[in-house]
């Protein structure tokens, strides 16, 4: 999951607040006794299907890290494209995608004064490099990102801008968009204050001594770049002890970074096409590029895996939905969204019933939601009603459903899905050399599918046309 | 925490079975009512006290990493004898003991085939180095290291032995016994099949992509040494995974480290001189020294913090104790027991009213138990009736008090005190770059600092002399 959608994420929070819970009534949409009975027949297989646990273990195995524009990334587009077509579809492609590709060679810090101390550092995506021999300069201490934009004091000038600050954990993972401004838009603050570079406490929930990586972005219209990094949690104290003791603290910094522009990825996508209204599509996906320092198994193998094996639990239904239902492995989301804008571009005139993505790892999902028009309510209701057994609850609206639709919504005005997964734990290893395959629990994973399984073949089954979406999303 | 003390406890665990909870009987001991409630008084003062804290906060921030024979290593004796004068003891001294330093350079790891992949790797303590270019080889995968030992097959020779086995979790840290055995014994083994290197899995109950280094030694008359490491919980997963897949898997294992032999390290030590019987000691302690690839907050800062403020508790009485209390920051627990022998051997003819050390991190301690005389027992009864309030049950007997007290007890028979703590974390963090001070609890320290208080107190005002030891301990 990058930077964008909770960014957007959080200014949607703050400022809106009309999301209300469904009211117990009865639902007024005609689904067929058949097409219940064979939505719980997919949900009942998925429960009962590993099919989700191979698909992830074998990315993260057999490709493991692959940053966009990468050789495992040209790998991951190969192993999509086989397990695809393993899998019996009715058609698997790949459609190509312009990547930038960053490559991160090498990065150190420690704390030289007044206490010397390693610090685990990771420098954040797109960031500079620093001069091969580094960068050697006093800490200049901020409390928050707010804090540094209204700093009207020259204290960060020459200095390393360091900001702090607590991630709380949550299950919704809401202080996320907080922490990610300083991730994201820091070094241009820093670098208007004259810093020679910035350091940010993690992005985590976590006390781990592993620093979590993510997006970050320059503006050379407001300051000249800066190399920009992120110390471990644990790290992050260690500054702010030092810090207190009164004596200056001195750091030195050294990251190597690669820039590839214009390398060629994809998006991978396979689809069952539909019996009687095939050109309509229900289109859901993940993404299949991670970040460099972990094997991608929560960011998103989880999400590649769970939306593919959705597909096929309808597919085993032997039934053909009545509207296409594709899936898509997206590419560059982490770095740029590449594959969201691409997928987008392809096919955002393509008439969408419904749009979602899986991104927030493997945990449970708790909640239904949606964007769609007026019409689609009680079919998603009813959906709804079908997939509570789960323990999920639906709410009538939402403006989110993953940065990869972003622009099919935003740009198309398509409606969009969420099931919203519990994210209590994702964010102590998300970013980080810790996301990793075991941070998948097998149960929720299974679960994941086969809420997404009831999901889309109920979509696709539906008398009424779920779009456009009821207002601007995301 | 090194591996001597728990290879030592697995062997007791297993083999004696003789220990007995206390019955709820009156006490026969006499503790006055004056020292009793001087005990209760030192416990809540211990309570309200953030010295501990302070303590471990400063040497983790100040000193950090501090491995034996390392400059840290005389940055922590100068910094521990500083902090011990400024509490105000009765006397302050160091007493020199020889260290044989082993110091970590580099370390990488990497599968090369089947599926490359970059692990998390760390050298384990007394390796050699490899050859400078690495070792590149096929590994030879074991369950665990009873598996290894009985394998009458070459298929170790000229291989990597991977040795697997998970640790689980547990409150009194019992699994790690038979982790320790591949950890401590598994290049012996690996050399005598013919292996060009050993990896384990680390010995942790964590998840985390951080490897726990450790102790480790040849026995150069049974085998050659080759070059030991551990990787992480996650990347030996890894391992496993790409193992079942029954292709051969490559690992390229590249250790650097150096020897310095003969170094130079300090037990630092202080006192409260006994008004009664001064020649006859009260002492509890800590190890100074840590590991270098965290700060050595809970291994063990935390114990040298929790006995230091356990005497200043004593001290802020204002009351002299019958018998001398002393305190010890033992040097080089972890890679030689050098601190503990060298104790043993300059202080084992005095006469020991009691011994114990704190090195199980900072978790409540749950029980209280001695090895000592039986006429000992009513008074140790009475103690443990002091500190149940905290949460504390006693039990009559105890084989064992931390590593460094062995010595003490084992060539000199005097009796020792064990607070167990509960260690259901602390095998997440130990011996990894995650022990830092964010791993401490400051509530259960303070409970810590209480329990020791009391404990040493009242063991300076007994009537009753507690030793000899009834048996041989350790």
């Amino acid at each position: 999951m990058t930077s964008r959608r909770h960014l957007l994420s959080a200014l949607v929070f703050s400022t809106v607040s009309f999301v209300s819970t469904a009211h117990a009534q009865t639902s007024q949409a005609k689904y067929s006794e058949a097409d219940v009975k064979l939505a719980k027949q997919a949900m009942a297989a998925a429960q009962n299907s590993d099919l989700a646990w191979d698909i992830v273990a074998s990315l993260t195995t057999e490709v493991g890290p692959r940053p966009a524009g990468s050789a495992n990334d040209a790998k991951a587009v190969a192993w999509g494209k086989a397990k695809l077509e393993s899998l019996g579809f009715d058609r698997v492609w790949t459609e190509a995608v312009k990547v930038d590709a960053w490559i991160r060679v090498s990065g150190q810090a420690e704390i030289v004064a007044p206490y010397p101390q390693k610090l685990a550092v990771a420098a954040l995506g797109n960031s500079i490099s620093t001069p091969a021999k580094g960068i050697t300069a006093e800490i200049a201490y901020y409390e928050n990102y707010e804090q540094l934009k209204n700093d009207t004091s020259d204290r960060a000038k020459g200095r390393i801008v360091f900001i702090d600050g607590v991630f709380p954990r949550s299950r919704d993972g809401k202080g996320y968009g907080q922490g990610v401004m300083a991730r994201f838009r820091g070094a241009v603050e820093a670098g208007k204050h004259g810093a020679v570079a910035i350091l940010i406490r993690s992005v985590g929930s976590d006390r781990d001594r592993l620093a979590h990586t993510g997006a970050m972005r320059y503006d050379e219209k407001i300051a000249k770049p800066i190399p920009a990094a992120a110390v471990s949690t644990s790290d992050a104290a260690m500054i702010a002890r030092q810090v207190k003791s009164g004596k200056p603290v001195k750091v030195a910094l050294n990251l190597q970074n690669q820039f590839k522009k214009g390398m060629t990825s994809a998006n991978v996508l396979a689809e069952i096409r539909g019996s009687e209204k095939p050109e309509q599509v229900v289109v859901i996906g993940g993404h299949l590029d991670s970040w460099d320092l972990g094997t991608g198994a929560i960011d998103d193998g989880a999400g590649v895996a769970i939306t593919v094996a959705a597909l096929k639990a309808v597919k085993d239904l032997g039934v053909r939905p009545k509207r296409t239902i594709r899936v898509v492995m997206f590419a560059n989301e982490e770095n740029g969204l590449d594959g969201g804008n691409g997928y987008a571009e392809v096919h955002g005139k393509e008439k969408h019933q419904l749009a979602g993505e899986s991104d927030l790892g493997s945990g449970a999902v708790y909640r239904f939601s949606a964007g769609a028009d007026e019409a689609a309510q009680p079919w998603l209701r009813a959906i709804g009603e079908v997939i509570a057994p789960l323990g999920i609850e639906y709410v009538a609206e939402t403006e989110h459903g993953g940065s990869d639709i972003g622009p099919l919504v935003n740009k198309y005005r398509h409606p969009l899905a969420a099931l919203s997964q519990d994210a209590t734990e994702y964010f102590d290893y998300h970013h980080t050399a810790n996301d990793t395959l075991d941070k998948i629990d097998p149960k929720t994973l299974k679960q994941n599918v086969s809420a997404w399984a009831a999901v889309v073949w109920l979509a696709a089954q539906a008398d009424a046309d779920f779009g456009p979406a009821p207002k601007k999303q995301n």
